[in-house]
């Protein structure tokens, strides 16, 4: 074919692949009391290979590893004991961590069909995804996650997508399908923060997609915080299991986020600058107040919805202010790099005519503005009433 | 579902995600000479977005690098000038230089729909592919790639697979599919040995495919090695293109590496262990010795096509031994590794009854052994005959 004055493709060949992944996460009470016999679906094949490289959270290890241990022992998996120990928290969610997990797999002989297993929270699945889809081209045995703390269990543990930090939040990553699974149980021995900072993600699923969800955190969040999650209730479950619906729901129909105009966005689009200052769920939080605020201020959300959005985040513990949302050029730059990762708009999500709905926008830089202006005003008048 | 004692698993939520990718290569004659018009194919939508992210390997930018920024800027590219010059050669192919191409992405501000052009080998083919698909969980707006040796040409340039050297090579990697072309006017500024490890690969691809392109080696190798491939003849042209279509054919049917038992793992299963001693095409070439010496001697191949390919990789000028054919413990742990890859098994490639036909084998230490010794026999009479 000619193609230019002088030039000519001699030969050209095409070629075209199909994927299939498929991913799991499953709620589950009292997994460490499984049976041998019924393991199979959660950790796979036991009888064709026992071997397993297993890495866990510090912490949680330190609290419950022994009966982890033990479980592990009961079932016969054959792992490098101790397990990999890797420290939770935004900064160890670095490539240096990633490598880390790298080389112990290559010094545990993980084949290319071997499989993983992971304890830990969102931090340890992103990083641990991370290095087995890059282990020799992506690991083939399948990777087993069970997510300990709430904000992993309601939102990376399913999420397809893993990064690890670069010069900006979650700049390096790819997509590694997991079977995930999440034990209340674990969820004891996590402190108020960590549990605040799940629920961060929880009210941004009822604001993307779910109002009824978001009526039970405003009835029964603080409780159900305060009792991390340990009774059996239905509300209980119900702010569990309802966000992970919502989230797969979001997902199934869009996991490698061709469309760019996603609902999950929301408290996504200028956290990524307010970490490492503030924790990721604190970070969303905010992010989400200054939507509220926005959205309301476009007339978008009536004031009485506005301010239940903002009521309902304080009662979960999270701050409604903080001075990163002081800082215009860091806010301007974080909707300029979502920007760059939404093909050229931002795409942001806002609460739109009812709770559980949004719609997408482009925001001048005087909206974001007087969002946070809106914000300040009513932090300070219920401070001033207080 | 009940699955224990006393655990259950409460909610589970499953999910199905295919992903499609499509990829090209393109032999090109007088690629610089394409008209802004006609480069819409290999360079993708120039109107729709002039911005992309370039880099090239370092000693082919000090060859070719005026003329390609003429020819870029001809087309109307716009770029960083001047582009990432990165180095190349086995010992570049490293986690580093690819967490580089990252920042420079990031320091650009490549979104994630932007476009990436490269220029070189095989190793800045791979590095930058492993960025690429890492950067923002890979970008989207496609790689296109303008392969100026021989040996990227042939294998790497089209392979969809990219990798990094850990303490294994290539054990950090993932699938990158680009749109890939080659001119065989940059193979004119390749040195003698850059050209004989092209070679090597073009063998691989004759033995394991293609007894025909074994002829026209056979025949024309020496030759077109030493004119650079810069001749337009027959020969020259089907030295280049053959090897593409073998390879494409192989890969076509088994993208993702899901069948292990693959004809292009020929020389392929020692030689990860003979770099960095040896370069990459005499490391493949000592792996295929010792296959025709295997094959031979499990009866498998006549003496005649055995001594065809040895004598025939001799005339295109690479060695026929090499000291590190001698460490057993280090050609035994390549076999042990090849197997962990490979789903438990070595599925070793041999010549099978003629010349581009394959069979697969567990090898023995003993067989291994036995096919470095004919083939230190062999080079031994043939140097005290000469």
């Amino acid at each position: 074919m000619k193609i230019g004055r002088k030039s000519m493709i001699t030969r050209q060949w095409a070629g075209t692949a199909t994927k299939t992944v498929t991913w799991r996460t499953s709620v589950v009470q009292g997994l460490l009391d499984i049976t041998p016999g019924d393991a199979e679906e959660i950790f796979g094949d036991l009888r064709a290979d026992r071997r397993r490289f297993v890495v866990a959270d510090a912490e949680l290890w330190a609290c419950h590893g022994d009966q982890i241990a033990l479980f592990l022992k009961r079932l016969g998996i054959e792992y490098g004991e101790p397990p990999l120990l890797l420290p939770g928290g935004e900064s160890a969610k670095t490539r240096e961590n990633a490598d880390r997990v790298i080389a112990e797999m290559d010094d545990f002989g993980l084949g290319r069909f071997g499989g993983v297993i992971g304890w830990g929270g969102g931090v340890l699945h992103d990083v641990l995804g991370v290095a087995a889809g890059e282990y020799r081209r992506g690991i083939r045995g399948g990777i087993t996650f069970v997510a300990t703390t709430v904000l992993c269990a309601v939102d990376a543990a399913f999420a397809l997508k893993c990064a690890v930090n670069g010069n900006w939040k979650n700049r390096v990553g790819l997509y590694s399908p997991m079977n995930s699974v999440c034990d209340p149980v674990f969820f004891r021995t996590l402190n108020d923060v960590d549990i605040r900072d799940g629920f961060a993600e929880i009210v941004k699923w009822a604001l993307a997609g779910d109002g009824h969800l978001f009526d039970l955190i405003e009835e029964h969040g603080a409780r159900v915080a305060n009792e991390k999650f340990q009774r059996g209730d239905s509300a209980t479950r119900s702010l569990l299991t309802r966000p992970i619906a919502v989230g797969m729901a979001e997902l199934t129909s869009n996991p490698w986020e061709d469309e760019t105009a996603r609902p999950s966005y929301l408290g996504h689009n200028w956290s990524p600058v307010f970490e490492p200052s503030e924790r990721h769920g604190q970070a969303v939080a905010l992010d989400m107040l200054i939507s509220a605020m926005i959205a309301w201020r476009k007339g978008f959300l009536s004031r009485a919805d506005r301010d239940r959005i903002v009521r309902t985040i304080g009662t979960l513990g999270l701050k409604l202010w903080s001075p990163v949302l002081e800082d215009r050029e860091l806010m301007r730059r974080a909707l300029w790099d979502a920007a760059l990762h939404r093909g050229g708009r931002q795409y942001v999500p806002l609460p739109y005519q009812e709770i559980g709905k949004v719609t997408f926008c482009e925001l001048t830089e005087t909206d974001v503005q007087r969002g946070c202006e809106d914000l300040y005003g009513y932090v300070a008048a219920e401070f001033s009433q207080s």
